[in-house]
């Protein structure tokens, strides 16, 4: 059997491949070189996973790479038709962002809670101003996306005490169904986004799920920025409706040093960087090798992504 | 019998003390008549935690109240030698501020690893510069103070995935004595004190203990400001000794607007504020009701301090 060709998008090596080392054809491309690589290809590995590329190169009916596999938990970036039509099996890097994005989102909740911010906007000014913060022990959150890292960031909030309410498309055992949200947000104290872009939840938080919200509550989003119609939630912000927001994602990233957003009161803006934690690219190059080792040996793969839905459906212990 | 005589130190009238009316003469002083009433007083209530007058008002050996509720967690600013050789009971306020400070805590060491500070920088800047965080889970803390609040301080980590070693005066199951601090210390990625400030714990964080921890290591003080050496902290931190730092608590306090601490690099400086969320003085006031129908009924006291060590020890269950 002569060697597969494992082509990388991305032109700096992506660590941890030098293990396929004599085993594997490896061919690096920018995105320039896609479409022009893609149908000599075996798999394709989806290093750059900022990138959107493989949606205007994907070749269609012609040969294309039997295996395609993204270093992100979402997949919307590359998921286009032609791809979800084709047998060509996507996997995605399900297990590595779920406890980072959920610590970070703990982190965001506490920061709020315990008004980090204006702490440090009274140190700058060397103030000493007393303040009364709030518990979240006790306090209500809606997680909206009941895969690994909504479970996770449920399992992390419950642990705090928090009483969480852990929203997915369809309702099953402990999880809500997308017709339970707008009752459970406007009873919230937190509703935290961590959601799958799809056609279903593209633009969902507009101006009538942020005007549901109580005036003290606050929304946090980790999924990703397309799901939130920015404007809404600014003009949400100025008019106080909801008392603060924080946005890890954008609908376009990087956000333009121009964007109205980056001093909207009470929102936090951050770099899309809630689940990369220290080692985060190693851990990532690690499971791709671990997989292919699997894919060459001609076993199923883990992390399937179920193209019709569009994300790693989570297959209940109980169900 | 006559009604008793309550003195409260506050010249604000505290919460839920309506509920006593009818049976307890209420006498309000300020730090000034203090000295004046005690000698008529059964029982004083130090609703102004944050005065230290009761030190210099203590009748000596002449007639006394004899109860004395403060409402806090540290008993420092009143356990004069005199008050402690009387027969005069001293309670405490353990209870009320143990989940609020351990979520502050928890906040903090989130806020340091996300590096909260840095995007709020950041944002203020409109610049969009991707940073790797810092998992939380797996990292090693050592917190100083085996009290109730130590203990929740712990629990709360415990949850996150943090290993946690509870250090207390005197080992006993699960919790070491102060012999390991040093060594432990050496160890850890985030030192946390909890403690009560005694004669023994006073000025215990100094340049040698700075100088053992790891230069990625954090500390985090929201027992009582003196246990720090806060020229000495201010010097590690400036000399990269360890990587941060929190206060919420300082020598003097208020902060004077003067001083140092306000902008040395990687300090966070918060107002005293840890265990004060939202309703709490209603708790104090709550718990103080509660406490005083105990005491007029003639029944034991819950949270007596043992006026030798300076804290309410914590009985095992197991012991």
């Amino acid at each position: 059997m002569p060697e597969p060709t494992l082509l990388v998008l991305d032109t700096d090596p992506s660590p941890r491949l030098g293990r396929l080392t004599g085993r594997v054809r490896i061919r690096y491309t920018d995105e320039a070189g896609l479409a022009g690589q893609l149908p000599h290809a075996d798999a394709l590995l989806v290093w750059d996973f900022t990138s959107d590329a493989v949606r205007a190169a994907w070749p269609g009916d012609g040969p294309r790479p039997r295996w395609v596999h993204t270093a992100s938990a979402g997949v919307d970036r590359l998921l286009c038709p032609e791809l979800a039509a084709s047998d060509t099996v996507l996997t995605n890097a399900r297990g590595v962002f779920e406890r980072p994005i959920a610590e970070y989102v703990l982190g965001l909740v506490l920061a709020f809670a315990k008004d980090v911010p204006g702490t440090l906007q009274l140190q700058r000014q060397r103030r000493w101003r007393h303040r009364e913060s709030q518990q979240v022990a006790g306090a209500r959150a809606v997680v909206v996306g009941a895969g690994p890292i909504g479970r996770e960031i449920t399992r992390l909030l419950m642990a705090l005490g928090v009483q969480v309410a852990l929203v997915g498309r369809t309702a099953r055992r402990s999880i809500h169904g997308a017709e339970d949200l707008d009752r459970l947000a406007a009873l919230a104290d937190w509703v935290i986004c961590a959601a799958p872009l799809t056609e279903r939840t593209r633009g969902m938080f507009d101006a009538r799920f942020f005007g549901l919200m109580q005036p003290s509550a606050r929304f946090i989003n980790v999924g990703r920025g397309p799901m939130v119609v920015e404007d809404d939630l600014a003009d949400a912000l100025h008019r106080r409706w909801i008392a603060g927001a924080a946005l890890d994602v954008f609908a376009h990233e990087p956000l333009d040093p121009g964007s109205a957003l980056w001093d909207v009161p009470g929102l936090i803006v951050s770099p899309h960087m809630s689940g990369d934690t220290v080692g985060w690219r190693d851990r990532l190059g690690e499971q791709f090798v671990e997989m292919y080792e699997l894919w060459a040996a001609g076993k199923p793969l883990p992390n399937v992504v179920d193209k019709r839905l569009g994300y790693v459906p989570v297959r209940d212990r109980s169900e």
